[in-house]
């Protein structure tokens, strides 16, 4: 049995759920609220040192990291396939995936918006520009890989639904929560649009999770 | 032939550098001179919409974002492999490599210290305790599980040098130019020992480079 730590407004482990649901694995859920600490409570710093959530457990297995769990969770449950199989597009799908997970989503995380706060004095209009900042200048090089792929279908790479959207979906959600208008991004819009309509991606939105707000 | 475009001093252009010289691969060395915008110009942004470095270029493909590359090298070059065969060790290197590719690296980036500066009025003392910051809890996490590792060699994971030290050593390098102190983390100054002991790791530094300074 697998159990997923998470936090329902977590990005990272947003992406998570939506692997699982994709591949149709059913995981217990375990709520992390990083609102009262508690991932940095002894017993969770135990099974994830850097005390940040997502955690997979499996068996006596805590796997860590997103991207890492997301490779596991492909390498381990094959199908539906979150990359595709030639190589080039495999480094593509992984680069646009990069670009949420090592451009954006660091950048905006809880932690760093409270050291913004409490060390440089930024108030929720500095944080909400700090966050569109890069959330914006992500999704301009995003948007424009995108229009100038012209063998897309409906997702961000082909016609079906890869570890690019995985990453691109949560940050899409993230992206509302902080003010961003998205109108500036057709591509980047009709992807989520797509994603939505598909309830791997509905069902691991943060509100549909049982520690939501 | 592969053409790698790399700034001397980018942390993501050094792995890069590390896994090419590591798997005996040849790549012409395309400076990008980040100090005087050369990224931003039209014709680099023809190769990477994002404007960063590092870019792989094989022939009519531009290849983006360090983990994708480095993905793509190990998957194309698979000798010798940058992951370990078993599903759970693959899930611990990817994880230790994502602890400083998404939780460090993007945090100490140079546009991310131009805009504290530019927007939070930060000094460079500032700046230098905002790095501090984000290597120590990394470097403090990622120490906890290399010492309880007790299968470990020299490295950080097994006998032999993995994805997880083609990160850990550019920032090990980053760290000290920002005047981190790397005493607290007695297993990561001994990777770091055993990696520059080898040729493809102490080829791939900054000060090597034709750009270099």
């Amino acid at each position: 049995m697998l159990a997923l730590h998470s936090f329902f407004r977590s990005g990272t482990s947003h992406r998570v759920r939506i692997a699982l649901n994709l591949k149709g694995i059913s995981a217990e859920y375990h709520p992390v609220d990083l609102r009262t600490d508690a991932h940095l409570a002894a017993a969770f710093k135990a099974i994830n040192p850097q005390a940040l959530v997502p955690v997979l457990t499996v068996g006596s297995e805590h796997l860590i990291q997103s991207p890492a769990i997301l490779e596991w969770l492909d390498e381990t449950y094959p199908e539906p396939p979150l990359l595709p199989k030639d190589s080039f597009a495999r480094a593509r799908v992984r680069a646009l995936a990069a670009m949420v997970g090592c451009d954006v989503h660091p950048l905006n995380n809880r932690r760093i918006l409270m050291y913004l706060r409490s060390q440089f004095g930024a108030d929720e209009a500095a944080v909400n520009t700090w966050c569109a900042t890069w959330i914006g200048t992500a999704f301009d090089a995003l948007e424009v890989m995108l229009a100038a792929d012209k063998t897309r279908g409906d997702f961000c790479h082909g016609g079906q639904p890869s570890m690019a959207d995985v990453y691109l979906v949560p940050q899409i959600e993230s992206a509302r929560r902080f003010g961003v208008d998205l109108a500036a991004w057709p591509h980047i819009m009709a992807i989520d649009v797509a994603c939505q309509a598909i309830p791997a991606f509905a069902n691991a939105a943060p509100s549909r999770q049982p520690d939501a707000a």
